[in-house]
């Protein structure tokens, strides 16, 4: 078993109104940071994940992020990993 | 004036409890995803912002996480910038 590292970005998906990012663009712009637009706001998960390899890893949070961690009816996701160096591959 | 497109990474600084993150990892548990841990979770913020070199782009959106994006008392935030190929380039 090997541990890996996943980041994974949660974006609404097009079409979906962000209503979160025009608020903070509109604060932005009220502050005097006018030179600042198209904000958009979505999430930025860490995890860690123990598979037997990085393709079994990244299926299991591939089917995380579609039955949990994300909305795949308004929102995409991204998913990358890292392999994390740990005792377990030593053993 | 230039046009770059913000990444930026926002997490809970070290020891401040991510409450969020733990109900998700015991959820995750609780469906079988057992092989996951440590989940954390932040937020994404994307935006354009017009400067004129891309050091005075990324000291404005430094001010602008420091101001209202993030909370630097309970969070950290990390921006990468990216050139846009932008039509005002060319005028």
């Amino acid at each position: 078993m090997q541990t890996f590292h996943a980041l994974i970005t949660i974006t609404l998906r097009k079409g979906i109104l962000d209503v979160q990012g025009k608020t903070v663009e509109q604060s932005l712009h009220s502050i005097g940071f006018d030179t600042i637009a198209d904000v958009h706001i979505g999430k930025h998960v860490e995890l860690n994940v123990r598979a037997e390899s990085e393709s079994e890893a990244y299926a299991l949070v591939q089917d995380a992020c579609a039955k949990l961690i994300a909305n795949p009816i308004m929102e995409d996701f991204h998913v990358a990993l890292q392999p994390v160096a740990s005792e377990t591959e030593a053993v």
